[in-house]
């Protein structure tokens, strides 16, 4: 790509840790600046070679970069802001990697100094593991990545972010903002709440010894629980909109069907089990 | 096992057909006598060794036994036991592999000749596929495998059905009727009908397009909807009391979920996910 020559990411876990590795064995031939509140961290990133450069003041990551990278949870992003707003490069790129897009926009339309590019990003990569040790120079691999540039981000910007995106091997989705978070709420945000729920329901002293009887199908529809409690409630409350549309759309299914089985309305049980097989079925994997 | 010489398995899709291989593989010396509603699955069973002899007529395969295994679904044990019963030799055993233990027990109760010691039995084992081709002799190897016996079941019966359950590989576990009831709407059917429902959320013109968005997380957590819609609409059905309890309390959390999403209460949203996340990672796999 005719890209990015200096890159800063900040906030070396899953996220950023994989984006470095990925850069790196991908070939890309910039620098790569590493940021991240654990020194640790740091240290780890450094000497693996992921990243080139790491600094431990936010302000000196971002200095004479041209893309800046939140890769922290989305909660630590308006800290990050003010530390470093004032000392951004007047031509530089931030983008992110969070779930939300319209919170995120928000806060940088409040944080982000006038004139400076925000291209929203949500790779639509992950794992149930956190930190640098669990990072995958394969994690962006083939995965769908939404890029959510405002109205008034101009088309050579974009491009630039949708090379970048394709020289992680990912695949960019431009979407428009509010659109993103529906998405997202009905295929990552409610079926993790799903995931919480169904496993709560094996809490207290009555129920607990029926953990030993979990077999595939619990074990599947639940792993994602095992998730991080505090990513994950920054992004409910990120998306609470769009995720409590969600949930009224879950309980009128529940409760839907709930009727249907206290009438033993075989046929519309049935329908509803058969229709939704053939939603799974066209979706590989 | 100081076992059963012969053993008729009614059914040879997923459950019965891995039954029949599993039985061979693992040294099982007796005959096993096989029947199913298709004559296409008989001849695949017969040809590939799994049973040794097999019958079209259900009578015919009850005859001079000593285990009759149903494997069908659920909803046809009452017409396979219509036209065995009387044909079922005295000492004779019956079990099945059905999901439900309580409704079976009062279709038992109602069918079976006075004196024919039925011992419930439900292998926790199963895959999305299904059918005899799907078959496989480790399906029960190392599965917990519930044997639900009757107050009036004799010890030496019982003992015979704990050692077949060995000899598959499995792991017996005694368990009262109405409690295995329960603990599999907790573990199987409530998930089961959550996957159906986050499928659910991805019907209709406006949201099907979202369904290329999905990624690890919903594919995890809707896998199982692709099962088959017969054979969940007789478990549901089959089960309705626990599954109608069980959906109370999915959705008293998730009305409780909602409440503290609407009021931004993030301390009890942060405490339900860590929960669930001590939870689930206890759980292996």
């Amino acid at each position: 790509m005719e890209g990015f020559r200096r890159i800063t990411i900040m906030g070396l876990g899953l996220m950023g840790g994989s984006m470095a590795l990925g850069l790196k064995q991908r070939g890309f031939k910039g620098e790569i600046i590493g940021w991240d509140h654990s020194l640790e961290t740091l240290e780890k990133a450094k000497s693996s070679g992921a990243v080139d450069r790491v600094c431990e003041e936010p302000r000196d990551a971002v200095k004479e970069t041209e893309l800046v990278v939140l890769a922290t949870p989305v909660g630590a992003y308006s800290e990050i802001l003010e530390k470093t707003a004032p000392f951004l490069p007047k031509n530089v790129i931030v983008t992110d990697v969070g779930s939300v897009k319209g919170s995120v926009k928000r806060v940088m339309d409040n944080q982000l100094p006038k004139g400076i590019a925000f291209i929203g990003g949500h790779p639509m990569a992950g794992s149930e593991k956190s930190g640098f040790t669990a990072a995958d120079p394969d994690l962006y691999r083939k995965a769908k990545y939404f890029l959510t540039p405002g109205p008034d981000i101009e088309k050579a910007a974009l491009d630039k972010m949708v090379g970048f995106v394709e020289a992680l091997g990912a695949q960019p989705v431009v979407v428009d903002t509010e659109e993103h978070d529906r998405i997202v709420a009905l295929v990552s945000h409610i079926p993790q709440l799903s995931a919480v729920l169904l496993a709560s329901m094996l809490e207290g002293e009555e129920v607990q010894e029926y953990r030993t009887f979990a077999a595939g199908g619990f074990k599947d529809s639940t792993r994602i629980a095992s998730g991080d409690p505090r990513m994950w409630k920054d992004i409910f409350l990120l998306n609470k909109q769009e995720v409590l549309s969600g949930i009224e759309t879950l309980e009128g299914l529940l409760m839907e069907f709930k009727t249907h089985l206290e009438e033993g309305n075989d046929e519309e049980i049935f329908s509803r089990l058969k229709r939704a097989k053939a939603i799974r079925d066209g979706i590989s994997g």
